[in-house]
């Protein structure tokens, strides 16, 4: 075991501070990874504070993990000591059922390991701790190889942002000449529109801020959507093959369905607090669509989305944060006020 | 114009009583047809009754039509005196939109024509009058050919009842190795299950009623599960590819997104008359699941069905009623008393 410094939170209303963890001594097949960057995310806040469930403290969050190599087992092939790599939203997953030999481990029906904050059954029982810390081991089925053209800082976001909003987008065949819409301008958002314009699509950016306009236009967005306004929203209708739902917040599909053409998928991210409003099924018959979700990515396809976005030159917008600032960072994020996305310098811990 | 009989309804409560409409002298494209056999489609109900809309009355409704030809118009190519035709819930469309273009009719952009109840503005402004009547005029463009192996009486409900079913099972690639659910065993449902066998799949059957187990079985259902029966519901999570929803009464999609594996599709095809509860995000989030809809079908893929059908020797259970049994066919109807289809005689008029 090796001692290692984090920031964690001890209960739901504590912060996040300065600690120590244990990682274990890679076994053959392990990586260890002195993490350089973490990305902060949403779901970070979500975590520490118990919302979505009771947290098993002390609690380091942190999936967006960017660093490099510091060790291997005897039988690592891929990586050597000095790779820069990265870690996502799991650890580890089952490998045998059919979701991960088919490379979907994130629906790994026996359960995939998260990050952070599960019981790692697998790897020895004790509880996952993310990368708001020095250093993570990790099985090599599940680090990824981060591309040397790209701000490795700025790569982190892409390990769950960027993939969560690419999965959907590739699964279903987005392209040249679709027509796509992104509801929400948060990390999520931002990273929805910058990978479908580079898959060729046509951008419609949905937001409740006006405000938010000419930054969407910034980042490649072809046309922005007052959500608030009934006829803009009017004029929206029909218009789009894909909608890319990454509010977590409640609010009405019904007014996102109504913008689909024929054959069109609204595709939710965010997974809201409390119930929905009913969806109306006579917009889905009348126009064949389907509303459906979608859950990060699997290992090849989120190191898939990671090649994409080095040829494509695309990486998260950030701020960079120091430990000390996390419990300011989260404030802001639960906020909204962030572009888009905080990074952790982790030589600050 | 052409006098002919009909039962019509004039009032919301007025039941069906005999009528005589017009049908219009066939144009160079249009097909008359004369009607031997009309499905009795639980929309038929709902229609007469204003329950849906308001009505315009008089009205004859009933859009699973299956005849002889009698005449065709000068440029009529495809069909000639005698032929064994069918019309289903469409007589004609835009044909300049890319639904139409794309054989999507029934999703015309600029609204098809429904075969009764609607104003018919591209063929004179009259309101659509259906199939209890002597006959039809139709342009040929939405004319089916019936197979000649099928008894044609039960051709009839194929028109509806098969081609709502067929075209999302086909839509979805629906096929050897796939596993179907059925939710609701009644025109459509009991079509659904035939179709989705005769592609290959193996096909669970959806019922309140532990009285429909046999006969879901009499069909070809593999599989029979009570809904209201929680052990069972719980046995049937993550089992199913698709799930062919029928139920046109308000109930809850969660309990038969949960009987979905990942990347699994449930279609809703009934419409019902108030709102459903919430969809769970959640659902759909953790295994790629999607909900969607969808409406009849195409001409060309409703011909696809019924040589499909002929292929498989696939046609609907019927009960024959007599004109002046429509009322009371309506009231069992409601009831769920059929088995599966009333077919009305034509030559009871």
């Amino acid at each position: 075991m090796t001692q290692v410094k984090a920031y964690a939170a001890t209960a739901a209303d504590s912060g996040l501070r300065p600690s120590t963890i244990e990682r274990r001594t890679p076994d053959a097949n392990d990586v260890e990874i002195s993490i350089d960057f973490c990305g902060l995310c949403h779901s970070d806040v979500h975590a520490i504070r118990s919302e979505w469930a009771p947290a098993k403290y002390p609690l380091v969050p942190g999936h967006e993990i960017v660093g490099k190599v510091t060790r291997v087992g005897a039988d690592v092939t891929d990586f050597t000591v000095g790779d820069s790599v990265g870690v996502g939203c799991m650890v580890d997953s089952c490998r045998t059922c059919d979701s991960c030999l088919e490379g979907f481990e994130q629906y790994c029906e026996n359960g995939n390991t998260g990050t952070y904050g599960v019981v790692d059954w697998r790897n020895g029982g004790d509880v996952t701790q993310g990368g708001y810390s020095s250093s993570i081991v990790v099985n090599e089925g599940y680090v990824l190889k981060v591309p040397k053209n790209l701000d490795p800082a700025a790569v982190a976001p892409l390990l769950c942002a960027g993939i969560t909003t690419y999965s959907p987008l590739r699964y279903l065949n987005v392209s040249e000449g679709d027509a796509v819409g992104v509801v929400g301008l948060g990390g999520l958002g931002h990273m929805a529109v910058k990978i479908a314009k580079a898959l060729g699509a046509t951008v419609t950016v949905f937001t409740t801020s006006p405000s938010k306009a000419d930054a969407a236009r910034e980042l490649g967005a072809d046309h922005v959507v007052i959500s608030s306004d009934a006829a803009q929203m009017a004029d929206a209708k029909g218009t789009l093959n894909v909608v890319i739902d990454t509010v977590a917040a409640v609010h009405d599909i019904n007014d996102y369905l109504r913008t689909l053409a024929r054959d069109g998928a609204l595709i939710q991210l965010g997974l809201p607090p409390a119930k929905m409003p009913p969806v109306d099924p006579a917009l889905l018959v009348r126009k064949r669509l389907a509303y459906g979700g979608s859950l990060i990515g699997g290992i090849a396809e989120t190191q898939e989305m990671l090649d994409f976005c080095s040829e494509h030159g695309i990486v998260s917008d950030i701020e960079m944060v120091n430990a000390t600032e996390l419990d300011v960072a989260y404030d802001r994020m639960v906020a909204g006020d962030v572009k888009y996305r905080f990074v952790l310098d982790n030589s600050t811990l």
